[in-house]
């Protein structure tokens, strides 16, 4: 099945086993993202001096999902309004909004995705404090910012992001923790996690193959999910989209409900994220109605069991907090791109037409 | 092809003509808006007198597609920050943000829909001036309200929305135009548009059967636009989904760069709409890379003639304002919709598992 099996050069590694070492790394790659606790502390006493509290993120693909994520996380713990800000608006329109008042936060693991970079500098101007959350502290976005997340990742090689995408959700959290006062609390449920993802890992890996190897298939699929497993559900569709080339789509419980739940049928699966918080009864209602229509469900997240007749589960296990399980309902939906591109005879370290540093406009 | 050619019941319309007279009649329903100014312009003074100047937008469906134009129509004119705010957050977390300084506009045709009315309730408690765009003023969602924008689109039978989504676009760049000053130069547009609109359906209409035709078997799609038109790709994507059963994804044109490119082949068409305006190179420069993935192109928008090598075109009139054009891009693509699904052997006046009002949560 993988080019493996052929004889190869000795430095060709096996078709998507960056993608999955860095899927491996994660624990780690989140406890290095810990080491910067003290600027997380420093930035957000700075927030709060500025009285900067009105969060405007930006980003695109993984950077974009986990900005998803950090409307809930500022949500919820400092209660500030946190959007994911148009680029166009800024950048290509110029228009000139006040941003006094705001905090800017520019989401690019390269630091180098040029209307990213663009929008902070103009942000910087309209007012904004700026702040560059990057895996590279020495890029042009670290640069142009007032202050640097540095997100620790180590060097990501496979083109589609995990390690980086989890500490970006990682550092948004921790960012909005300490902005409500709760750094600490937020660093251990950090800790705790990176100690559950390796046997996570390990108990997926071993039954990944059966689960994704009948989509072989597939051309397209729905990724549910709602509230802080938005992003997670925006996350698990772009990497099938990238890596398996699924036209995969990411919805919320709800606006399944309103309009494309009608394309469903046996040969349109639909991904479900279930966490066992308020919004469950929204995503148990949505995958009812998708079963109704004969889609294939698979369902995920801590509170997967509660997907009555799903036909494939991978449940994670639970965290501490809402917050906290996107971290970890993120690991099967990357394994199952993994074992799904690796069933399709594709390589998910090298999509084709991507490259790691993505420049266009 | 379709059951009209068979005996029927008298009172049986032809599949899809509900939605296509709803198509015709946009210009009617533009105009009919427009009696409604006074209060406009009321609504826009008063959110100048509380200094409610952050504009949070919730809807789904069409609803929260007509609020992605919302972003560019406050963000461009009064130049306010405008956002599509997450419902789950205060309705389902029940997180305590303060509103006050915001103005909350609800979207929701039917006035009725479960999430958006307990946002509106919520909103208000929390400080917001809440103003309610329906099509029904005498709805739930209407009288929870501070103030109601009443859509006067006439009422819709046809489950997918047409005159309902483009009388709220027009709805938003309206109360925005008037919160800026320009309430008459916008309403003037928009007695321009609605002029213009039936010579651009009538020219669409007679060719579009052979546009979509060759789309009969397709299963995936990608609709980009950037800016204002970004609403219009989200709107275009929903309506495939919901009455052809297309996998519909909307993109930013940056977006597509960013991981999805790498899902296109000769079997995952793309439409795009170009506008001629500062985002069009972003446009065409994703085009260019889809086109080179094999993908068959779709050009739309007053800028479509800017697509090199587009398979088909369906230009749009220009407008004379970037504000306005979304208004002439949206046609082309409901009646893309309405021609494939009758291509399809689908019925687009009744998607299969969706009703009217959407009362799912």
């Amino acid at each position: 099945m993988s080019s493996a099996e052929l004889p190869t050069a000795v430095e060709t590694p096996e078709p998507g086993s960056r993608f999955l070492d860095e899927i491996r790394e994660q624990p780690e790659a989140l406890l290095r993202l810990l080491e910067g606790q003290a600027e997380f502390a420093r930035i957000a006493a700075e927030i709060r001096a500025r009285d900067a509290t009105t969060i405007r993120m930006v980003g695109h693909g993984s950077s974009d999902n986990a900005a998803s994520y950090g409307v809930y996380a500022f949500g919820l713990l400092p209660r500030w309004t946190a959007l994911r800000d148009s680029i166009s608006l800024s950048v290509y329109y110029g228009a000139e909004l006040d941003m006094s008042g705001c905090t800017a936060l520019a989401l690019s693991q390269s630091g180098r995705t040029p209307d990213v970079v663009e929008y902070a500098r103009h942000a910087k101007r309209r007012g904004a404090y700026t702040v560059a959350i990057t895996n590279d502290a020495s890029s042009e976005l670290a640069r142009e910012a007032d202050a640097v997340i540095e997100l620790r990742a180590g060097h990501e090689q496979a083109v589609a992001a995990t390690k980086t995408y989890s500490n970006q959700v990682a550092a948004l959290g921790l960012l909005a923790a300490h902005a409500a006062g709760q750094g600490e609390v937020f660093a251990a449920g950090i800790r705790a996690v990176s100690e559950t993802i390796p046997q996570l890992v390990r108990s997926v890996e071993a039954r990944i193959a059966s689960v994704a190897t009948p989509f072989a298939y597939a051309g397209r699929m729905f990724v549910v999910g709602r509230g802080a497993e938005f992003a997670t559900a925006r996350e698990i569709a772009l990497k099938l989209l990238e890596t398996c080339r699924i036209a995969a789509e990411p919805l919320t419980a709800t606006d399944l409900a309103h309009g494309p739940v009608a394309a469903l049928d046996s040969l349109f699966p639909v991904w479900a994220i279930a966490s066992g918080d308020a919004t469950l009864p929204a995503v148990v209602e949505a995958v009812e109605r998708a079963r109704e229509a004969g889609a294939t469900i698979v369902a995920s997240g801590d509170a997967a069991g509660s997907i009555v007749g799903a036909d494939y589960v991978l449940e994670s296990p639970p965290a501490t907090s809402p917050l906290l399980s996107p971290l970890l309902s993120i690991v099967p939906g990357q394994l199952f791109a993994w074992a799904l591109a690796r069933a399709r005879g594709l390589d998910p370290d090298a999509p084709r037409g991507l490259s790691k540093v993505t420049l266009a406009r």
